[in-house]
């Protein structure tokens, strides 16, 4: 039977169990990328495993989301980022050379490769045919050191791509039309693969900014075929070597199929709060427009810029606009310095922002109070944009300008031709910014500021669990809820002892000193425990403060595996009801546990405050239990190392 | 007899006094100028003085300062900047056209005009022939509305420039040189006029540079003629009909001469933490350099970003320098984007900046910790970089282009030849993103977003002042004990219900609280009180606690000129020692006090808690004691307009 591409690529790296939908399997992992952000703490881990060096086939480390640099935390993170690759073989891409995801898509990617990212937009690498998958920083750290990626193996979506795209209709439309068609929810457990006759009109970078936002719908990752079209980008990156071809089979089959006819698509809008609140710009209408933001790793790439700088070459942004223009990497900024397209774009007053993630992640140009944002960005998250009543619509670089222009949100075909951009024969090609690591790193020392801790290691679980209940919860407990963000905690992101004093402080001032004084601790909560982002350090600095399992009625998906990964014991209540039968300050037992894990599929938990007791669920796979019973993956990973 | 250019300028604007140094004199102001920071403040006051367009020749709004936009904050204070221009016929300059001293002198500064602004560094006019003054925000305020400016006559300064500079020796190279000399306090209550054979070899950007720097000499102000250079640098700007020549008469005397031999001078460095702490680059030696930052309105201009460009170009940033620069003006950044220069330092691997004040005043770019960091900028105290234990030295542009290629403090004549850069013929002229005002005022809405509160106005003096001493403090309180700046502070600067809550935090978590219960009070202090900057929130702040006078052993300048200002009386104890008659939570009591003011030298002050009395100087000329009667700078020029 004929295979698909996303079968293709997981079968050649398949190391353990079936090409299933829902089934576990494991996959070896070829390339790694991180950014600064999740970095640092996917390097700490890396080191707590005692692998001298990486055993991928290449791992990238790059800097790019915090650029700001609002005190010496960012730039001692950047110290040891850099140090830390050159001495375990990790290539470092030095502050400004720009995103990860489209530095790494210019100079890195190759069709039919995998890689894992710390970084939820990794799936850009789909564009270029690699089986792109975003992760946790453990997760990360243990395929450096040559571990496999567990991960339940997806349904594969085929999407049909049709027809090609109008003028001032663009890449980004497509993945507005899939969003608006599949939803936010429509990829969990998914691979969305794309075919069909309309692939060969799409460039590398566009089919780049249709995966990267397939991350909006939950989806594992996107892939594109690797073809003449990325041959023709390969070697106008001067890579045409790693070159090759990859088609699904005639006869492949998907589990969901849909079809997208590109011509009949027309300029598009996410609308506040939802990347999946889509509708044509016309449908919306000219509403006002206060900002404007161009670049992420969605949408800036040397195409995309060159057809902004053309549409606004001779114009004058609308004087209520404030138009903010934040160049992808350092070699399309070059270029359109080079070109003179950076010239007509600073003539036409944009404010020019450093190459990096900025205001998409939130760092800096927040608008102003009820402001209208329009932005090439990927989410439209209520408050993302640091102003919290602010109302952000997620658009094409062709909408963007329109509504730069003009003040009001415009169907850029009522502006006139569309830019035609050619696609360079030859990129500027200069990796100089790429630091290699050292040929031997045992003489690097790796630079750590006063921020940057040592990574607590968990202990290996004890047979006997007796602890207090440190916090009981209600339903749909947030990773918001358990580590908080913003711009105060992220700089602490290196230091858990420091960021762990935040723990659940938004909804329990007292929480991380009272674990602390009872020195381990259990967690109880009701359902949809842990919803949201896939930050490890919901699980990381709990572990920290000494907890020792959490039980609700379910889990989020993510976090439980996060909880996993740092050895906290995820149980759930055999009996929801019995939820009552706890309260917060009770100390809870659990005899005989290592014993028991893995050989039966309850146990009893004993409330030796009532003198009551209640029956709780494990739901662990064998490895789970074994990482379990290690007190964590890095422990699990050493043992098996 | 012969006069110099300082009394020719003052001559031509004198309103009141006599032009004899250490006199109060007041003076015509032609130009006003404006940043973000300030700006917000100054023109809320300059609406509660109800004068509905500006009388002066020119009025600008710049935004530099605040461009990061961490919150809504900063954008709706653009919006207000913006809209109240507008309205009061101010030019608006865009946030990303530049900073405000480069784009004046660029656009609208003229040779033989006075100048207001609310920024230390507005002496950087002096570049091109005019007197400009810093001065706080409700002077700049005044000086639209019509009103005179007041100053003590200072004394002149004539310091002969002779012989010309070597190669990869700068005009920074020259104020550091007076800063060595006269040292941070060697200007104050003078003003620098530059003169001498070596005046022509120095280009109008040239000459700015170091008029820029001499604030921090403590100089009112700084200036230099208006010659055949001058008019050259106007026609390239398209201004040559505004110029006038401007020079001393040859029998002119000055109060204090020095001469500087300008070929003599080699590369220097002020070293930590004093600006005047300079020393060679040689003496210094090769110190291993963190950072190197390029900009800020001392070294931005057009022809120091080509000297480092040239300087840059084929070369490839030290692997552990990160490298900053952040164009003056849009006019600098598209003239670089134009000719190549930009792309030449994107290649180089520096991180391109937005057009703004950036670094200097601590927005981003905060070093690692331990950090030396060799920056183009004005200033180098102790944590302004962010980083409080990073060693910052003031450079020339030269110096910090070797110190990013070689990671060590580096003499540039250790690199090979300079680089020459001709000043151009004509460059870029395009006033676009200088908003000119409405025509007609009365249409245009200011908009106010929910951080811009209605400016608090002070009331009249009453004739019997009883009040609590809410705080006694010692010696040597500063501005920053008065009035916190910081990240979480300044963004509340159009906001004094607000910011008002952070008066004395850092010394008295209460004060704010005990204040506003009190309902009035007085606050008794040591010696020198309210040292450090012109910030005039320290005075207006404390008015809107209800803070009605301030009596202390002795005050700092400019920080009582900020009380009278705003209405709160400053008293000196008659006998110091009396001090210890007071004590914090005394109820003081002074009778007759509006009668008394102005007629009696002292006042005498009740204690009415300990029974005890004391005498009090107020030390007022008349005009100020008009003001303290009306309620303040605002009360009185409204009474008088």
């Amino acid at each position: 039977m004929g295979k698909n591409i996303v079968q293709k690529i997981l079968g050649a790296h398949l190391l353990d169990g079936e090409l299933v939908p829902g089934q576990e399997i494991a996959i070896r992992i070829d390339q790694t990328l991180t950014q600064d952000a999740t970095g640092t703490m996917s390097y700490l881990q890396f080191e707590a495993m005692g692998v001298p060096r990486v055993k991928t086939e290449i791992s990238v480390s790059y800097v790019d989301h915090n650029t700001l640099q609002s005190g010496f935390e960012n730039a001692d993170d950047h110290r040891f980022l850099q140090t830390v690759a050159s001495k375990h073989g990790i290539h470092f891409s030095r502050p400004g050379n720009g995103i990860c995801h489209q530095v790494h898509l210019e100079r890195f990617g190759i069709p039919g490769k995998t890689m894992l990212g710390s970084d939820s937009h990794t799936p850009t690498g789909g564009g270029i045919g690699m089986i792109a998958i975003g992760a946790g920083g453990l997760d990360v750290a243990v395929a450096m050191g040559g571990g496999p990626f567990y991960l339940t193996c997806p349904k594969v979506v085929g999407i049909t791509l049709t027809g090609q795209l109008s003028p001032m209709v663009s890449a980004k439309d497509v993945i507005l039309e899939v969003l608006r068609r599949l939803s936010v929810k429509g990829g969990v457990g998914k691979i969305i693969e794309y075919k069909g006759p309309g692939v060969a009109t799409l460039s590398v970078p566009e089919r780049a900014t249709i995966t990267n936002m397939g991350a909006e719908l939950g989806a594992t990752t996107s892939i594109f075929p690797s073809d003449e079209v990325t041959k023709a980008f390969l070697k106008a990156q001067k890579r045409e070597d790693v070159w090759v071809e990859l088609q699904a089979d005639d006869d492949a089959t998907y589990e969901e199929e849909l079809t997208i006819d590109l011509s009949a698509l027309e300029p598009m809008v996410a609308c506040p709060h939802s990347p999946d609140a889509v509708k044509t710009v016309k449908e919306v209408g000219p509403i006002k427009v206060d900002q404007v933001l161009i670049g992420s790793c969605t949408n800036s790439s040397y195409s995309d810029l060159m057809k902004v700088a053309g549409l606004l070459k001779g114009k004058t942004v609308h004087p209520t606009v404030s138009l903010g223009i934040a160049p992808g990497s350092r070699q399309v900024f070059e270029m359109l310095a080079r070109n003179g397209a950076l010239a007509d774009l600073i003539a036409s007053g944009a404010r020019i922002l450093e190459s990096a993630c900025g205001p998409c992640i939130g760092m800096g140009q927040s608008p102003n109070s009820g402001a209208v944002s329009v932005r090439t960005f990927n989410r439209n998250f209520e408050g993302r944009s640091g102003t919290a009543d602010a109302k952000i619509y997620l658009s094409s670089p062709e909408v963007a300008a329109a509504a730069a222009i003009t003040g009001l949100l415009t169907d850029p075909r009522e502006l006139g031709n569309a830019i035609d951009v050619a696609m360079p024969e030859q990129f500027l090609i200069d990796d100089s910014m790429v630091l290699a690591p050292a040929a031997e790193g045992n003489d690097v020392d790796v630079l750590r500021g006063p921020n940057i801790k040592p990574l607590p290691i968990n202990e290996a679980l004890a047979n006997t669990l007796q602890a207090p209940v440190l916090l009981k919860v209600g339903d749909n407990i947030t990773t918001d809820h358990i580590m908080p963000a913003g711009s105060k905690i992220l700089p602490l992101r290196s230091n858990i002892p420091a960021i762990s004093q935040y723990v659940f402080s938004g909804v329990d001032a007292s929480f991380a000193d009272r674990a602390k004084e009872a020195g381990r601790g259990i967690i109880v909560g009701g359902q949809n425990y842990g919803q949201g982002s896939s930050r490890e350090h919901a699980a990381l600095a709990p572990m920290y403060l000494g907890v020792k399992a959490v039980i609700t009625q379910s889990f989020a998906r993510i976090h439980r595996a996060n909880l996993i990964n740092f050895g906290i014991l995820p149980l759930t209540f055999a009996n929801e009801a019995e939820l009552a039968k706890v309260n917060q300050g009770d100390e809870l037992e659990i005899v005989n546990l290592s014993e028991k894990l893995g050989q039966e599929e309850t146990l009893e938990v004993r409330n030796l405050t009532t003198g009551d007791s209640f029956t709780v669920r494990p739901d662990l796979t064998a490895r789970q239990v074994a990482i379990i019973k290690a007190g964590g993956l890095l422990n699990y990973t050493r043992l098996n190392a």
